[in-house]
């Protein structure tokens, strides 16, 4: 492919890309293909000679539009957004005309220093503490990884090399000996991470991934799923009386689940209890509601982390006009993660990082290599400006207030499971006897008077309405259970979220609920 | 931004992408800023308000261009290759516009059967054996990781899964049982992965990530740094004779240092000796020379994979054409890989996984979301058709026997150090003084009548001119050192290589050898 021939393949694509978004509102959600639809399309063999663009192209819009799931409708409410602008475009456009595998600073310098300073940018957006800075006293900083999974799995992994070791050292052992590394894995062999039972399952493959053990901590809908300080020090007197050695928890702020925010004071207050406690790695997954810090009425709940808490993630490509991947992390010490990660062979060497007058990002992460990710950053947060995204995050919120509001105005058809927050609301269908047995509940104060219990019948009529309004798929919504409570999520995130796009949502809802209970009669 | 504006600035992008693939060549292939240089340049802030992207793109130019290294460069013969072309350029585009985290099938579908139709396409352009398709009837396949690294960490974590749970199953244990997870943890903790010396630094820092001992093995200058059958029983006999269990090794086609490829043979017929050593997980790290596959003269190669290998990596990234990342991993068995990684919570279910009609790629991977990176990798095999990409890596290996042949030319200042392969050589400059008491070494044979020895004279000498090299800029080299040899890599595997450009290193090779040789007299 030549210039000239790239050139006019790339403004189609941009052609394309341009009539995508505007025409994605109107295009089914789910796609209405099968499993398998794609293989018979596609030949069994790759061609031995050159295909034109123009043959190339057409099956674009031929074989793959048919099997997209459209996360940037406005009729997508399902899981958590994933946002793409086109700033964020232009972005991933000059990353991969800069293609490098900017493992270390030498390897491409523009790529390490701009994610560096980008880093500090959005922790700045999101008044995280100074300590998370890069600039800071302490030695924070900030790393893009490609998803929060891959940031807890290294955070998980960063704390069991810091726990494995400093208690080794403690018990007398002397580093670089045979013992040494004898006990180390024994003590690993020890080790427990916990959560709480609606943390991202992330939290529990990074365990499996750092190849130590994981303890699920139960919450209650009447704590309205957020973990306790009183639950997490059971948890951790249980571990220890099962001679075992608790070092990694995560702590969310806004579960997949419910958008739960944990008891950061409590817990907090409970790890400082007793000196091994404090030596636990606190890991805060803020993935989707950590966008909500960009907004000054959130951002008091950022001073929860200025102390006892050594890493934050939050992903710009959920809520924040960056399309996937950008994962932000940052960690309060940056040499507990280069500590675990450093591995430096003589044809990575180079005086540069020898002198350690720059950051070698590849110790902060599992994989060597790395894209340019800090450019779509950068562009997106100076084409919408600080502003622009404050602005984005306030109208998602809105709109699930909005929602929230319908629902409540239905107490007739649906109760409110756990308390709306940043955007998402959860609902389930009411058992009518039940309903009718507890008389009507005032409006919009359903969820604030009692606690859903469970009921087998409002489970089934609440997965038949999901169901359903699935395999329709003019929207797209995720369901959920909460101790035995069948609910179904619903949450608007993106760019082209309207006020319209929720009410209809609402009305499918309703109308679907209808039907299901009318062919109950 | 609207449409219009970013109609406008997509095409201002294409143009600077097209022009900075022109100009590349004639760009100093390494910058000359100092570190640090970016902060000074970028506000200390984000912009609260919305900037006109004239702004930000003028930035581009004056701000990032400046801090590349240009690993497109025809220049660029350090590390290994990093490949981007037209067309995997248009997939990142489309890529971008249709972000969707697609975990699993339903995310996108379209994302998770083109990748698995891809991956069977690169595995038959490799002519690796049926049972990596994923039509095999032992339920193989292959995956896109993001890097190498990555795709090595995966398969150790799944090779330590496999080991600790068959291990504690054969001991009696119940799965289920606490007494069963206790002894996972105590059976993972002797577990010990292996590899020589010269396989990639990703198996070592694997074996961190995996929270699993590691074990180098050397190789020898007179096995041209090949992994013997012989120095594996050796060290598999010490680990056992330790009291533990070794379970998993990388062997190398076409090491990094190198490009050695590993006695596969040897090493296999080693592992087929014990029980237990058949068990261990062989993964073959072909991530750069892999690529040579392709060529029909290499493809022999690969029937060495059809028994006794688990998985298998090569990355697109590197040498055939497709922008970073494209890190393609093939299993033998994908349950070895999702019994590892699979973790399914409420909200990841859906019937098409339930009833296992289609694959959730989200279990082959550490990260939970994933990019449609299959589309990019689409777009460069039918651009350039197989014979295009065989005509590119067989350009590569002609590069390299033309610079390889310079060398010998100049027994008078080089040796070759170890065999020259997959368009990469390794020499060193000579030490005039040996080089005299030995007399001339007949053109063309240098390598095969003598192994180097180690002459601190001659590593001194050969970093000195290394370094005078990189620092000049015109040419970027990578240096490294083989059991005491200091030694200097060259390979030019860019799109945009020509002879030209590899005789135009070797002559400045040649003068700077001469200046710093005047200089020491």
């Amino acid at each position: 492919m030549d210039r000239e021939q790239f050139r006019a393949a790339a403004h189609a694509a941009i052609d394309d890309i341009i009539n995508h978004f505007d025409t994605v509102p109107d295009r089914r959600v789910l796609p209405t293909i099968e499993p398998g639809y794609l293989r018979p399309q596609i030949p069994e063999n790759p061609p031995l000679e050159p295909q034109k663009w123009s043959e190339i192209h057409a099956d674009i819009e031929s074989k793959i539009q048919p099997g997209l799931t459209h996360w940037q409708s406005p009729n997508f409410m399902a899981f958590f957004p994933a946002s793409v602008t086109y700033p964020s475009i232009l972005g991933e456009m000059y990353s991969a005309a800069f293609t490098a595998p900017a493992f270390n600073w030498i390897c491409s310098p523009a790529c390490t220093e701009l994610e560096t300073i980008i880093m500090d940018w959005v922790a700045k957006a999101l008044a995280l503490p100074e300590c998370f800075l890069s600039t800071s006293a302490n030695g924070g900083g900030g790393v893009i990884q490609g998803t929060a999974s891959e940031s807890v799995a290294t955070m998980m992994i960063a704390a069991r090399e810091r726990r494995a070791r400093e208690k080794t050292l403690a018990e007398g052992f002397k580093d670089g000996s045979v013992e040494y590394e004898n006990r180390v894995c024994e003590n690993r062999a020890k080790l427990v991470s916990i959560s709480s039972d609606q943390t991202h399952s992330s939290t529990a493959k990074a365990a499996l991934v750092a190849g130590t053990r994981f303890r699920s901590i139960p919450t209650k809908l009447e704590d309205n799923m957020e973990l306790t300080g009183e639950a997490v020090r059971k948890v951790l007197e249980e571990i220890e009386a099962d001679g075992l050695d608790p070092y990694y928890i995560t702590l969310s702020m806004g579960t997949t689940n419910s958008c739960a925010v944990d008891r950061f004071a409590e817990v907090k207050t409970v790890l400082s209890e007793k000196e091994s406690w404090k030596r636990i790695w606190v890991h805060i997954d803020a993935a989707y509601a950590g966008a909500a810090l960009v907004a000054d009425e959130y951002q008091h709940i950022a001073q929860n982390f200025a102390e006892g808490v050594d890493s934050f993630n939050m992903n710009m490509h959920k809520w924040l006009m960056v399309n996937f991947d950008a994962s932000c992390l940052w960690v309060r010490n940056r040499t507990d993660l280069t500590n675990a990660l450093d591995i430096t062979p003589t044809y990575l060497r180079n005086p540069y990082s020898e002198l350690g007058t720059v950051i070698d990002y590849r110790n902060w992460q599992i994989s060597l290599g790395r894209r340019f990710r800090s450019l779509k950053i950068w562009f997106v947060m100076r084409t919408y400006g600080l502003n622009g995204l404050k602005a984005h995050v306030r109208n998602g919120i809105s709109l699930g207030n909005i929602f929230a509001d319908k629902v409540r105005s239905r107490s007739d058809l649906f109760e409110i499971v756990t308390t709306p927050a940043y955007g998402l609301t959860v609902l389930r269908v009411r058992n009518p006897a039940a309903a009718a047995a507890a008389g009507d509940v005032p409006n919009g104060t359903s969820e604030h008077k009692h606690i859903v219990q469970v009921d087998e019948k409002a489970n089934e009529l609440s997965k038949k309405v999901y169901e359903l309004i699935n395999s329709r798929g003019e929207v797209f919504l995720t369901s959920t259970v909460f101790a035995g409570t069948y609910s179904i999520r619903v949450v608007n995130g993106s760019a082209q979220a309207e006020e319209k796009h929720i009410l209809r949502a609402f009305d499918i809802i309703v109308e679907t609920t209808e039907e299901v209970l009318r062919g109950k009669q």
